[in-house]
């Protein structure tokens, strides 16, 4: 590609996790070359480490598309938070020790030479789909991502929803129910306590126990997770489908309050708990095309994601590379 | 004024309304020049004769300020809707009869000469409020107006969200309880149908009957309105205060979302209800400062709008001002 990539700029995406780094290098059309480069993050050897591993799977994610270091434009970081992505700083973060007040940006440009910016890991996954993914065409969006939480993302013509406090986007923590369980973050009722996967895998358990179940198709109790609930639904299972059915209700509510306070033309849902697909999706939209308000609730299209893990990684070489275009 | 407005700027700021239609004159500052002329809607005429009287008292505004109607940079509205403001159309709106997708601004540049934009009514005075009232200085701010129903706007970065199906902004209709009382929209437990001061007077006549009450202070129970609760429970009735909190706390519940989701610099309360003040606002901001996301829970202000009546006038006169600038 050397040879040929005439006067193409290239730049590095990176996912910055509590597991792994991996990075990939994204053109400035949106389209990731070669394939993604991951090593697992040394994150008990402390951050001066985690960003030897970041500048090295750098370099070989360029160089497996044959492209020196230098020739990238600019590098994109998409990292879990809380984080300024003004300063490039990681203010701290719960699976990264050390991460405190951290210059990420900076060390990541004495390390590589090359201008660096960084960006919440969920807003990295929402630009990603937004740009190359299911909201592509699309001028607003709003993105739920049903993992471990409920993450999520909002773009407005182009532009990441940051907030002055780098909170916007947090659609996981809704209120549904003000009495409701406790959530992480310390309030009550939460979307994620509803519709995240970790949320529909309790729920379950509860709803075989108080069934006299013991197992669900052979996976006992406390080792059934999302994706056993929804092979049970699929396959039949009336307490499991009531289950996703229940968590689907809860993702129209934050469908409904999207559609009425910030009206995208798309609402993307991406993560694990999505690919129940129609189990959870079909009575979340119903919901929202029942309650949000008119001409929203019959316009807004409710797609799933189509970037699967590279999301966050071909969004944060977006980032990078607006940033970057609008830096010059 | 006109031999000494020197090379200033001019702008008709109008607010159509199913009562009243009212209009002042603002310069490129944003400041109301003379007093706000006002005449009624002849709603029951339709919608040319309305149009006839905007252009009479945009003429009178003018002339009240010494200026003629063609030193007018250009005029503004603000509307009840659904309403589309790129193409100056209202769409439909249940207060005026006969303005089905009829051409506000055509009407009214044939009528005046000089260029006209249309916005919704909340989103003028949302405008209002972040150009030259409670927001002033701020870059984002979201507004709840708590009124008949409950209104509100979101400003980000000096744009307001309008949303492509201009639904952005209301915050009324997110769900508190989704199996709440029914909604003039259709829906649930929208949060207007517990923060609005219709909700508040209906609650508080609820609760003095199971009380066993015949009249608040002397104001018979189907003639309570939130005023009166208000001046109740400051005047020390424990049931009234009752209510209002319990008003505040689902006004909380929303400040949350807003928190999370939108994470403005500030959110401005207006409305008669709001006039309650600390009764209701006090319950209100506790409830966000304990369960929205840090930083925002501490760090966002909530502020009582200070422009009353005239935000929606200078509003939709300072929307007529950018998008006039920006047209050129």
């Amino acid at each position: 590609m050397a040879e040929s990539d005439g006067g193409r700029s290239f730049f590095a995406g990176v996912d910055l996790g509590g597991t792994n780094v991996r990075a990939g290098i994204v053109d400035e059309a949106g389209v990731l070359h070669g394939g993604i480069v991951k090593m697992a993050t040394p994150k008990d050897a402390g951050p001066d480490a985690v960003m030897d591993v970041m500048a090295e799977i750098i370099k070989q994610a360029a160089h497996s598309v044959g492209l020196e270091g230098k020739r990238l434009s600019a590098i994109g970081i998409g990292s879990p938070g809380p984080l300024n992505s003004e300063t490039g700083v990681i203010v701290w973060t719960p699976n990264l020790p050390g991460f405190e007040n951290y210059p990420v940006t900076a060390r990541v440009v004495e390390k590589t030479g090359r201008p660096t910016f960084l960006e919440g890991d969920a807003n990295a996954a929402c630009f990603g789909e937004y740009w190359m993914g299911a909201a592509r065409g699309a001028r607003s969006m709003v993105m739920f991502t049903l993992g471990t939480g409920v993450g999520g993302g909002i773009v407005l013509n182009g532009k990441i929803l940051r907030g002055p406090h780098y909170t916007g986007g947090h659609v996981g923590h809704m209120v549904i129910d003000p009495q409701g369980p406790v959530c992480g973050c310390g309030a009550r009722g939460c979307l994620e306590q509803y519709a995240s996967a970790t949320a529909v895998a309790r729920r379950a358990a509860e709803v075989l126990q108080k069934e006299g179940r013991s197992d669900l198709n052979g996976v006992p109790l406390e080792r059934v997770a999302s994706r056993h609930v929804a092979e049970a639904a699929a396959a039949g299972d009336d307490a499991m489908k009531a289950v996703l059915a229940e968590a689907g209700r809860a993702l129209g509510i934050g469908f409904v309050n999207i559609a009425n306070v910030v009206d995208p033309e798309v609402i993307v849902v991406g993560g694990g708990l999505a690919e129940a697909g129609e189990l959870i999706l079909g009575p979340a939209e119903a919901f929202m095309r029942d309650r949000a308000l008119f001409p929203p609730r019959d316009e807004i299209r409710i797609v799933p994601a189509t970037l699967g893990d590279s999301a966050g990684i071909i969004g944060a070489a977006g980032c990078a590379r607006n940033r970057y275009v609008t830096s010059r």
